[in-house]
Parts: structure tokens; C-alpha cells; sequence
């Protein structure tokens, strides 16, 4: 058999009829296979599955299909082993695949693709890698979350500032601080998963208005998605929805947001002016000209590939955009987007355990911020204090503001002030509200659920710690 | 008490210590109310769920707590009549409320602030709104279902070209091409409604650190988000955290493609060239020059403002770019995005129902296209036919590329070609073939499940009648 | 003649042929005047060009024109006094203003319609809108320039670290930072400004083909943009075209950057950390929690509001991709999209000179940082000293390296290391590095174009002083 | 000199203070050159530019600069020739060319990063591929207008309907449709080109404050950029900013948008349904189960294709958003966008090109298109007629929708209608209404600038293949 025989062209350019080659800027813009290689094993293993459905129902002889899976096994073993060698004539990932398939096996090869189109395998070929990607993903961001929790039974008791509008607030343990991500992480997490499962699977849904053979779809379905997989209801919708892999571009999205949040605090911690954290050198980098500089590129660079992934899911969303129904080619890109996407996220998580992982707090810069008395990070406690009193939040809001005014003026923390300043600024105040007014009786304070008081971050901490199976090494390392 | 007095300027403008007004630039870029009051409803019910609370722990004395429920029911009232006047002191939705509850019933509208901040109340305003918003959108997405099936089930047997290239590919059953968008519609309401629930509360999280009360935040998160709604475990997290609304509005942006694709379809369809559908006169709009016209301006503006949603949705994910952790007043411009993601889909969706409502199918059009002789639609047939009987489908493949250049030589149909002809292309060919070669034996053979075949198509039809209530109408129906 | 007469509905909504009403949810989709009623005064003063140009060429006898533009002239008085009353008809401004005009001077008033469409109509008010836009923009941004260079006029000869990755890298004149940004606006200004001139003219393109009548476009062009105004040379292309609109989205988009970053170095300065700078009372927030804070909300919105005008590129672009030629209903959303980036780049401009207007620097905490002795903002001079006496700078790179680390055990600055130290990180120091060690000597060494020496600093201070005619008044002011 | 020697780690990871190598993690993510190699020939000229300066200042002596810029041309020949090995220690192209001109010429190498930084070094080298820029991408955009331009020299001269809303419109010439595209082709390419000059040149700015040296900017500035080049005017600008290359990206997007419309208008064209053009072989697809497809993959991915664009023009102002004055490592994400940007520009021009260039006309489908008595493409004639003899054109636009309608019923074209039903509809009307019912006299009726009359649209012609090129064998080719 000829090399470029039957198989000459691919999906779109099967030339039977048509006379010539080719025109080369329509195969460089046409030629999916650089990125849809990526889609080997789950195209190989699609093949097996839809072969051995065609014995099943004897539409392919079963010692064909034999034939064909033993020869698709040899192919995954070449493509495992980097001995595979891409064609010229290889438009795309399937038409590798069963090219060699054929150099294989003989023209067994070509009837692999009875009861199914490109359309619809490739769809499918998504689907699995979709089905899969937990497995790639989910250890990424757990990886990502156990450094955080690790961080916040290391050093989780600090009290540090809690910052709104980048203005000190309210003292705040670190642990809280960390477990916030650890949250966040934890939806990013089930959003993606839930992109990965629950979809109808498209295999021998043909190239738009289904298979022209009595192909068991519910049985493929299975092999591919396990117990509970079920097969799309309508060919026209299988071959052309993109819905499924914008969800998790989606997911990506939001998870890289999340990623360029901690990025952002990381960077800042990491200033000499915060000080709160200081990088290791393994993850510092530094200047060509500054010698003194220890830069956290690492951390910007959480910011700015959040860029790119934002951008992925906006090419994927607009090349779908007024499309009509059926399959259009417009739709090959969503593969590049797609694994763009896939990869930055996945460099994300890697260098922020990375961080994370070579972090070293400085405890005493973070309580230095929350004494400083020009902060007064207690304000909030001084209204409280009035406010259980049975004195209105607005009233006593403005009677610490007050106070502020006054303890500025002196140069002061608030708790520094006399009782007749507080007195002056409301009769309601005695001797016991100097009681409030430490960083420790603050964040004790905060006991309801979600609140930043010890017992709680510690209870959040135990939780964390088994669920990310943690739990045990953490109490050993408490016994120690 | 005056009526600028202690509730002056809101969360962002609280002026206690500062001196003057604050700059007109400023409160321009900053209000937030004239956006925020949409959230009027979620912002009372929430503070009576939270003032309820109160007196449940004793914070707040039983008669205080009621009084403030009855007053802020009162609000309810005037905010429902449309007799609420908004004052140039309402910085947004919640200072508004407050300042009309403190009107009402004096100091103690004040202390219904106990234990929150405005950073957990507009996410809990929020949550509440997503909550309820399955309310509105689902019906909306599926009466753009009905309206499909209905149409499905009037005109779904006749036979028009399936494409893909947007060139004319097999027969199909127009119920098929219908359904795959009630097949669409549906994940996307899946997707929509995913992101309204199973959400954790953050009623109670207070302005970063937690409440310094003994708030009952399962109480709250009870009293809006029902049984099994659980509060927020990280304050932090809770008042900073926007994926609850990217969520819904990446959910939106995947809906308003649907649309737009089905926008082109409408655009399509009742093209000259295309004229497979007319749009009713109450559907169709005119031209200023040119008095002939009958614009599908409806399905154009499906497309159009798909675009809008796609970039709320970049906006969204944006703006939380790179945010150190804990509010910060880039957030607040989630709901400008949000609202307008909203409003453009409730938008689409009425006007999609009411195009697919008054469309009529020109059913000899379509006929007409899948008989044309230059279309060659029943190539695969013809394919097919020689791959039933054993021949890889690549040589099938070829065979057929041969039959097709013999028959656009003579200007004829696959069909109108002599046996000798066929014969002269595949050996195998027999008399037989021609049997194949039908638009009713096509659309008959893909039998398999997702396949055009009618029987397939009726089976899902009635499926879909049943689980949108249409099923009762439709027996009558038929029976007539 | 009737209320809902010859112009019920409008350029869409033309019911001649049509029975019966449209469609609420088409109608509320469709209609654009909530939105393009922005640009009454071009359609109007678009009209009355057009009209005069229609007696020019006799088209329409003078009379009927004189007669016209009274009553075009009655109509712009009206808008202008807010007396104008529009109509449930009035589905556009277009729509409007003739509408009006009819009922002002009787049929005549249908005839300015003569000779064009509302297709090219919408486009030249769009450009003759875009004409004008800089009389409105420019000072916005120059008033920003202003503030910054006021404040580097007053302050600029402060020292302060000069960042890279938000980590302290060398001295530099607060007066460079803050041209810094006068730069950046002024590429803006002229990307804006440049989207805003050199277009062709699109009245008298017609709906689609060209106009009909002999019309002057060169005139109409000429009356509206001015000498060297030139008409667009097809047709299909002007009225189809948004080219020019998005063009002036993208400049704002990067003005809106510009700004986003001088609202995060507004955000960091007037952290407690970075201490820099201290807003105004007038541009400052408070917190309904904390009394404490002073919120630079301002600044926030700026790199918020910036995620809004991203977006709005992005609607722009994606409604325009795929549109086959001639006008599409899809070109009606661009102005929603412009119009929100227009009002959103001006709310930021505004907020962001009122800020700057109102901030304080604190220079004593600025040298602090300078002289911090863990900061070893001098190491790149000591590397420069040696690469000056001809030591390749890679070497002189590392032996500062190894002095910074010689200085961090001993916790000083490097200019406090002893001269034996320096030798032993490198052999050919000698005591005159010491003089080179001195934040002035830092900022005095670079004094090539463009770097931060005093003398180039106030070189560019001056000339852009001059540009933005501030000079005299800063004259006046040193003189004081 | 040892392989990992002085030049170990690239500019982030210039390791001298640090222990231990960098995490792998932080390496993989910060690792620039496999996107930044492709500035090798701007580095390498950077090089030379900046070595001569400073020979000319007497900063280095000339003899070493003579080796360095022998080495330069040496490594610059080993990249073009693709024999230069890329190093595991290079992690930029800047790194990648100062090791190997290192190992070239010895430690002299070192002393070409006198006076620079890679900061300003590699926003000189972007500056610098900017400038050349237009070489590329104009010739490539001018590739596609000079294939319209062919077409409409071919074919122009047929007529076929103008679309609005895709309604048939009016008879428009095949000329002066591709005509529009050229048009809008011209204003990408300005605007591509404006972003590519005019601005001012970074090299020399140092890496933040300033060159410590005395370096020649204006030397190096025209060395580079030709004469006029000036050099920028201060330093933190100058390495922080990306305006110009966004500025770029925004006309590639727009560019784009452009290629994406003439895309659908061929996707249509192409349709048996239009049936106006056809593919030839070389730039058609066919399908692996259809074998009668002949699809436009090419037309389609102009539209596909264009999402990644817009993706890329929002990476870029995304991850700029929000950035504090100084360099940012995010910035780093830049070339990654830019370049996909461009590369994907480049593809789609090449292929928009080829299918133009084998593309035919069917002539009689576009005369069937307009003489389609169901079309009434000839209704704003009817309506012209009556306005050209003093009858508002909106009573004439009503009459004529009253003729519609009437031909409509009878099912003939308007020009097939009675003389009184014209009267009927209108009594102005007489029997010379006919002589305008033709689409010969329609178009030539659009004799106003840019309307589609034949002398209009031979004018244009002319001028475009003056401009182009093409005049000569245009007149050759209308000799013959």
C-alpha cells in the first residue's frame, strides 16, 4: 500500500474527488494535528472501544475486530514509546491513528470507521480527555491546598492584619487567612470536576444525523464512561456543541482568578514594606542589573497567565457565536484554546506549591503591623463594645471615629487613650472596655462559624487536614 | 433625627471623621445604588431572616426585633407600590433600606446592622438573588423549548438537508435539527441552575474577620436558602469572593451562543436563497428604504448581543484579577456586569419564543432542497450501501467520489445514474442500491439512538412533550 | 396627520406591509433610542447639512429646506431645553427627530429622508459624534496630566525606591515616577485622538448601494468634518463598517489600563505599609464596620472600571466577527458597548484628577524606605562602579551579590560594609565607591535622556508644564 | 570559562545570592525563550546598535566593540543558519545570545550590557520587530486586496443583490461588493502600520531609573528606527509599558473581523443555496463520510480563527490591568499573545488569499438571484421614482409596500405588475415607471460617490490597481 493511499488527506481533505493538491496556506491553517495529538490515547482507546461494539453487534466480523484492536494496541504502545512516526498525509490525530492502524493490520484498518465519523469521534476523543482530567487536575489543586494548610498549622496562630481596600482592618490569624484559599480552591475544584462528568457521550452519533448502522451506543458509552455513562440523544447536537469544554475552561478560569488573588497577596507579603513573607531562593529570582533584588516572578507570573486563561475561554466562547447547526470547521479551535488553558493552569498550580512550599513567614513584621498603633486595628472592637452594650452600631460607630480622631492627634493606639477621651466620646464606656481592645480578645471575639477566633481556624485546620489527608502526619507532628 | 444624620453616605462614605463632603467624582464612580436596588427584595427578606436571628440569641431585646420586622415589611411595601423615595444620602440598596427602617421606627432601625457588615450582606443579597433566579430563567429557557417542540411536533416529519460546512450534507427530520437545540437548552438551564445552589452562605461572615456576635449563621442560612443551606466556613473568603456570579454569568454566556446560533439558523432559514421559514408580521421588521423587506432583525440581535454576554463575563473574571485577599472595591462592579448578563438573556429568550411562536415552515422548500440533483445528499447512502456488504469505507468512500464527479457531468442525480455506471465504480454494486437511495431510506437508517430516523425522533419528541408538560395538549392534539 | 402616521415604527419597525402589531419582546429588543438619543445634537445637525445640501443640488426646492432646517433648529432647541417629549413611535433617535420635525413643518419634514437611509444615516452621526469626542476627552485626560504634574512640581524632588516586581530596586525622583504616568497619557490622549480624524464620511451612502439622488457628499462631508473632509468611496462598506468606533474602544481600553495602574500604585502608597501618600477627606471612604479606615475606593474603581471597558472591546469585536456584508441588526449593539466605555473612561478620568488633586505625600517616609538599610537600593551603583572601571558587568553583578550578602549577616546597609569587605567581594574597590553610595549620587548618575537624574527631571517637568500651559502659573509660583 | 558561568539563570534567575539551583516548577513557567528566540534578529541588531554607541561615547574601547560586533554577526549568522544551539542555561533570547557571543569573543561579551538592562533590552527588541513589521504584514494584506481587486476586474461587472439583514436588498454590482473589502482592507492595514511607528524607543532606559552611563539614546534611537526616531523621555515608562504593542494587537483584531466577514460572505457564496461562487479544488475540503462534500474549511476558520485574536488582544490589556509603575514580570506574557496574535494573522491572510485566488463566479445564479420575481429587489426603485417626482418618501415607501403586496398575491414581480395597479397604489405613477425597473438601471441610478453605478465602481477599479500595482496588466489584460 501506497503511503499516501487511501488514507491521503483526512477529514477534510479527502481528495477523492477532487483533482490536485492541496494548497498549502489552506493545509497549514486546516492541519489540526500538532495540537489534537494530544488526544492519542483517548482516540486509540475510543477506536477499541467502538471496534469491539461492532463485533458485539456483528456489524465488523469478530475476528477483524481482533485484528484491529491488537493493531490499535501496537499504535498505543508506539505513541507511549515516542516510536510513532507522524506523515505528511496525517491531517489529524484520527487520521494517524488509523493510517498506521492500516500500515498495521492491512485494510482491516479503514473499517474501523464503520458507524462513525470524524464528527463524532473526535467529540468523543474530548469527552474521554474531559472524563479523565480530574486525575491530572484534582492533585494539582489538592497539591496547592495541602501547601496552604501545611502553612497554617506551621504558622497559622500569627495574627496578622485582615485587609479591606488594602487598608488595615482587623486582626486576623493566619490560618484564617490561608484557609480562604483553601476554600476557593475547593470550589475551583468542583466546578472543574463537575465539567468532567454527568455529559452525554457522542460516539457513533456520525458525522450530523447519526450512524447508518445498529451500532450499541449505550454499550460504548460504558466502556468509555464507566457504569451510568449514557449516549447523546441528538447527532445534530453531539457534533456540534463546544458546551462541555467551555465549562471547564470556565472552571480554569475562575480557578486561575483564584491562583492570581494568592499571586497578588504573595507578592505583597513578599515586599519589604509588608515583610510578612520572604521566598526561598529556589522559587526567588533575580535581576540582570539589581544585585540585591529577590524577585517573586513566580507569583506575578500567577497574575499574568490568568490573562492568557481568561483569554482561552473568551476565544472559545466567541468562535461558537452564531454558528449555524452542524458541525463547522470554525470549531477545530476550540482544541488549542482549550489545552492553552489546561497547560497554564496546570504551570499555575505547580509553581504555587512551589511557593508556598518554600515560604518562611516573619511572625514578628505581622505583629508589628497589628500593634502599630497608628493602624488602630482594635476601632472596630471599641464599637462592639458599645454596640453589646445595647448602644445603636451607627452611634457607637461614630463615637469611635471620634476616638480615632483623638488618638491620631496624640499619635496614639486607641487603647492608649484615657478613659474620659472614650468617655467623652461616649458616657456608655468604663474601665472594662481596655479588656476588648487586644488583638487576642479581637479575634477570640469572632467564635461564630466562619469567624477567625482559635477555636474555629482550629477546627477548620482539623477538617482540612482530613479531607486532604493530611490528618495523620499532622498529629504526629503535634505529638513531637 | 435629621435627615442626613447617622446614616449619611453610606458604607463606602461614612464620614464620621472626615471633614466636608466628599468629592462629586468620587460619589459618581462610587454609588452603587442605582444598580444595587434591583436587590431590594433580597436585602429586606435578608434582614429580617438576620433581625429574626438576633432575637432568636437574645442579641437584639424580642419587641426591638420586631418592630424591625414589621418596619422593614413596611419598606417591603413602598419598595413593591413603587412609593419608595430614594434620597441623595443612599449610597446603595442596603444604606437605602436602612435609612427608610430608621425613619420608620427610629434607633432601632439601626441595630439591625448588628452582627453583619455591608461585605456579607450584599453577598448574602446576592446569593438570595441567585437563589430565587432559577424562578425567572427557567421558565423563560423553557418556553424557547416548548416553542421548539411545538414546532417539532407540527412540521418535525419533514425532511430537510442536514449541514455541516453549511454545505448540504444527509437527509434529516426538521424534529431532529429542533430537538438539538431542546437538547442544548437543557444543559444550558442545567448549568444555570447548577449556579444557584449548593452554595454556602455568608450572612453573619461580618466585613472580613467573622461577626463578633454569637450570630446563629445556620439559622440565617436556613431561613433564605432553605433546608440543607449551610453558612460560609471563612469570613474572609466569604466577603471576597465573586465565582458564585462568574458561575451563572459563564453559565449565561454558553446559553446566549446557544441562542445565537439558533439566531442563525432563524437568519438562515428565512433567507430567499434558503427559504425554508417565513416569520410572522409580528416578528418581522421593515426597512425605511426599502419597502419589500422582511427583516429577521430578532434572530440578528440573538447573535448580536451574545456578544454582550461574552463580555460581561470577561468583565467579571477580570475585575477579580489579581485582588489581594478581603474586599475590595473593584468588586462592586460585579453587579453592573451581572444584571446586564441577565437582562440581555431574559431578553433573548422572550424574543427567541416569540420568533420560533410565529414561524411558519415552507415544507416544499426544504423538500425541494433534498431533492435537488446537484446536491448530492444521498452520497453516503450510496457509500454506505457498499460498506453494509463488506467494503472498507474508504473504498466505499472513493467508489462514491467517482459517482459523484460521473453525475454532476451529466447534470443529474446519484440516483438517475445507470447500474453500468455504479457497477463501473465499485464491482459490488447492484441493482438493490437504488433502493438506498431515498431521503425517507436515508433518514430511516439511522436508527440508532441520537439518529434522525423517525422513529427515533418521535420517541424523543414525546420524551420531550412529557417532561415539559406538553404531553396532554399533544395527544389532543392528534387526535383531532 | 396622525400620531402613529407615515413614521410609526421606525427604520425596523416600518409596517407598511405588515398587519398588526410587533411583538413586545421584539419590540423591547429592537428598540435603540434609550441609547442612541445620545446623539440627537449630530442627527440633527447631520440633517441639517444633508438638507442643505439637498437645496445645493436642487434636489428640494430652498424653500422647503429653509423650512426644514427651521424646524431641525426648533427641534435641536428643544433637546437642548430637555422640552422634547418622545414617543412610544420613536423607535430611534433618527426615528425621533423626524418624527418631530414632521409634526413641527407638516410633510416636508419626511422629505430630508431623501437621499439617504437611516443605515448611513446612524453611521455618520456615530462619526461626526467621534469628530467632537476629543473636545470632550482631551481635557479629561489633560486634566489627569495636570494633577500629576502639579504634584511632581511640588513634590518631584523627593526620593523614593523605584520598583520592579513590587520589590525595591533603585532610587528614583518621585517627579519621574509621576511623568511617568504624563507619558503614558499622552499616547493615549493621541490614540484617542487619532481614532477620532482621517475617516471617510459616510452620508449619502444609502441603505446599501448608494444614494439615488445626485448627491453632494464631498459638501455634506465637508459641512460636518471640516476642510480636508472626504466622502467614503463604497458604499456597502460605510454603512457596514465599525471599524472606527472600535478603534476608539481599544485606545480607551489602554487608558483605562494607564489609569488601572496609577489607581494600584494610589491603592499601595496609601497602604500603612507603603505610607507614601495620604488622600484627602474628599476623596477618601469610610466603613460601616470599621471606624478606623480610610478607603481609597476611588482608586479601586479605577482598576475595577477598567475590567468594564476591557469588556466592552470585547462586545464590540465579537458582535462584528462573521457578519456577512451590508448592515446587520448585530451592528446596533455598538453603541450600548461605546457609549459605556465612553461614560466609564470619563467617570475614571474625573475621579482619578480628583484624587491626585487631593493627596498629600509624605516625604519622610518615602526617604525612610530609601535609606532602609535592608533595602540595598545602592547595590546596582556599587556594580556600576566597578563595570565603569572596566569590569565586565556580569562580574561586577556577582561581587555585589556577595557584598548584599555580606550586608544582610550583618544587618547594615552596604555603604556601612568597611572597605576591606568590598575588596574582598571585589579587588579593584577603593574608597571612592563610598561616594557613589548616596541615594543622590544614584538618581545624579543617571542622566542620559530619559533617566531620573534632577537636572533631565526637571527638564521634562518644564516641557510638559509648557505643553499643558501650566507654565506661567509655575513660573509664578517658583518666583513666590 | 566553564558552560554555566557567568551567564547562568537569564535575567529572573541571575542566581549569584541565591543557594541551590531554581525550582523546576518556577523555571518551566518563568522560561521565556521558546516565544522570545523569535526576536533574535532584533536582539542581535539591538546589540550592534547599542556595542557602536558605545564605542562612539567612548564607553567601551573600540577594539572590543569591534570583537562584540564580530561576534554579534557571527551568532547572528549561526541563527540563520540554524546551526546555534539553544543551552539549558538560556532562559531568554537575550540570555541565549550574550552566553553564546561570550564563548564567541571571550569576557568582552559581558560589556555589551553596559548601559542597558534587559528591561529596556527587550522593549527595544519588540520596538524593533514593530518596525519591521510592516514588511511582513502589509505585503500580506495587499496580497488579499490585489485578489479582490482581480476578481472584480474579472467578474465585477455582474450584478447580484445587495444584502441587508441577508434580505436581498437591491442589485449591487459582484465589483463593487469586493470593492468594500479592499476599502476596509486598507484602513486594517493603516492602522497596523500606524502602530508600528511614530514611537519613542526604549534602548537605554536601563532597568527602571536610567542608564548610569552616558549613553547616546539618540544614536542607538536612529540606528534602529531610521532617522526621526527619538528616544523615549523617561525610563519607568519606558519598560513598563505594552501600549504599543496592544495597539497592534487591537488592529489585528479588527483586521481580523474584517478576514472573518469576507470568510462568511464565501461560506455563503459557496452554498448550493447561494450557489454564487465555487471553490476550486485545491483550496476545498472533502469529508471522510459525505463523499459528494466540497467544503470552505478555510472560509470557515477566517472566522474561527478570529476568536483567537480577540483572545489574545484581551490577554494582553488583561494582564496589564492593574499593574503597579515599574516593570512586572506578568508583562512577560506579552510576546506570547503578540506573537499568536500575528502568526494567526499571517495564516489567515495567506489562506483568504489562496481561496480568492481560485475562486469562480456563477454568473447566471447571481442575474437568477436578482431577476427572482420573489425578490422585489427592485422596490426602492418604485419608491425612488415617486420621491424624484416630489412625493414624500414616506408615502412613496407606503405605496410601494401596497405594490408588494399586490405582487405578492399574484406572484409575478413588480415590474410584471399592470400599469393601474400602480396607479392603484399611487396616482402619480405612469408608464415610464417600468424604464427604472430594471437592475441595469438601478445600479447605474447610484451614480453619487461610493454608490454602486458602473462608472462609479470602473473608477474605483482603476484607482485600486493603480495603487496596487495592477494598472498595467490591468490594461493589458483589456486590450487583448
Amino acid at each position: 500500500m501506497s503511503e499516501r493511499g487511501p488514507v491521503r488527506g483526512g477529514k477534510g481533505l479527502l481528495r477523492g474527488r477532487f483533482s490536485g493538491e492541496v494548497h498549502p496556506a489552506l493545509d497549514r491553517i486546516n492541519r489540526s494535528l500538532p495540537v489534537d495529538i494530544r488526544l492519542w490515547r483517548e482516540d486509540v482507546d475510543g477506536s477499541i472501544a467502538h471496534a469491539q461494539m461492532l463485533a458485539a453487534r456483528r456489524i465488523l466480523p469478530a475476528a477483524a475486530v481482533r485484528r484491529i484492536v491488537a493493531g490499535l494496541k501496537k499504535v498505543r504502545r508506539e505513541l507511549e514509546a515516542g516510536t510513532f512516526v507522524v506523515k505528511p498525509s496525517d491531517e489529524d490525530v484520527h487520521m494517524a491513528v488509523e493510517r498506521r492502524l492500516t500500515e498495521l493490520v492491512g485494510p482491516d484498518g479503514g473499517r474501523v470507521h464503520t458507524g462513525r465519523s470524524r464528527n463524532d469521534q473526535v467529540a468523543s476523543d474530548v469527552r474521554l480527555f474531559l472524563h479523565r482530567l480530574p486525575d491530572q487536575v484534582t492533585p494539582a489543586l489538592r497539591g496547592v491546598q495541602r501547601a496552604l494548610v501545611r502553612l497554617a498549622r506551621r504558622d497559622g496562630d500569627a495574627i496578622l492584619p485582615a485587609y479591606t481596600h488594602l487598608q488595615r482592618g482587623q486582626p486576623v490569624l493566619l490560618g484564617h487567612h490561608l484557609l480562604a484559599y483553601v476554600e476557593m480552591l475547593d470550589r475551583d475544584e468542583r466546578r472543574l470536576a463537575a465539567a468532567c462528568r454527568d455529559f452525554p457521550w457522542p460516539l457513533g452519533a456520525g458525522a450530523a444525523t447519526g450512524a447508518a448502522y445498529p451500532v450499541d451506543r449505550v454499550r460504548t458509552a460504558r466502556a468509555l464512561g464507566g457504569r451510568g455513562a449514557e449516549p447523546s440523544r441528538n447527532s445534530l447536537d453531539s457534533v456540534s456543541s463546544r458546551d462541555q469544554l467551555t465549562q471547564w475552561v470556565a472552571g480554569a478560569a475562575q480557578a486561575a482568578v483564584t491562583l492570581s488573588r494568592l499571586g497578588e497577596d504573595l507578592v505583597l507579603w513578599t515586599t519589604r514594606e509588608f515583610g510578612f513573607a520572604r521566598l526561598g531562593d529556589a522559587v526567588s529570582t533575580g535581576s540582570s542589573i539589581m544585585p540585591q533584588k529577590r524577585n517573586p516572578d513566580g507569583a506575578e507570573l500567577l497574575r499574568g497567565k490568568t490573562a492568557r486563561v481568561i483569554g482561552a475561554l473568551n476565544t472559545l466562547l466567541t468562535l461558537q457565536k452564531g454558528l449555524p447547526l452542524g458541525y463547522n470547521k470554525d470549531l477545530q479551535e476550540d482544541k488549542a484554546a482549550f489545552f492553552d488553558a489546561l497547560d497554564t493552569l496546570l504551570a499555575m498550580l505547580a509553581v504555587a506549591e512551589a511557593m508556598l512550599g518554600d515560604l518562611r513567614f516573619d511572625r514578628a513584621r505581622m505583629r508589628a503591623a497589628v500593634d502599630d498603633p497608628t493602624g488602630f486595628l482594635l476601632a472596630t472592637e471599641a464599637a462592639d463594645w458599645l454596640a453589646k452594650r445595647g448602644v445603636p452600631f451607627r452611634e457607637a460607630h461614630r463615637a469611635v471615629g471620634a476616638l480615632v480622631q483623638a488618638a491620631e492627634e496624640r499619635g496614639v493606639a486607641l487603647e492608649a487613650l484615657p478613659l474620659d477621651v472614650f468617655r467623652q466620646a461616649h458616657p456608655r464606656y468604663d474601665r472594662t472596655v481596655y479588656r476588648a481592645l487586644t488583638p487576642e480578645a479581637a479575634v477570640a471575639a469572632r467564635g461564630a462559624i466562619g469567624g477567625t477566633a482559635p477555636k474555629n481556624v482550629a477546627k477548620e485546620l482539623a477538617r482540612w487536614e482530613a479531607t486532604l489527608g493530611l490528618a495523620r502526619r499532622a498529629r504526629r507532628a503535634r505529638k513531637r
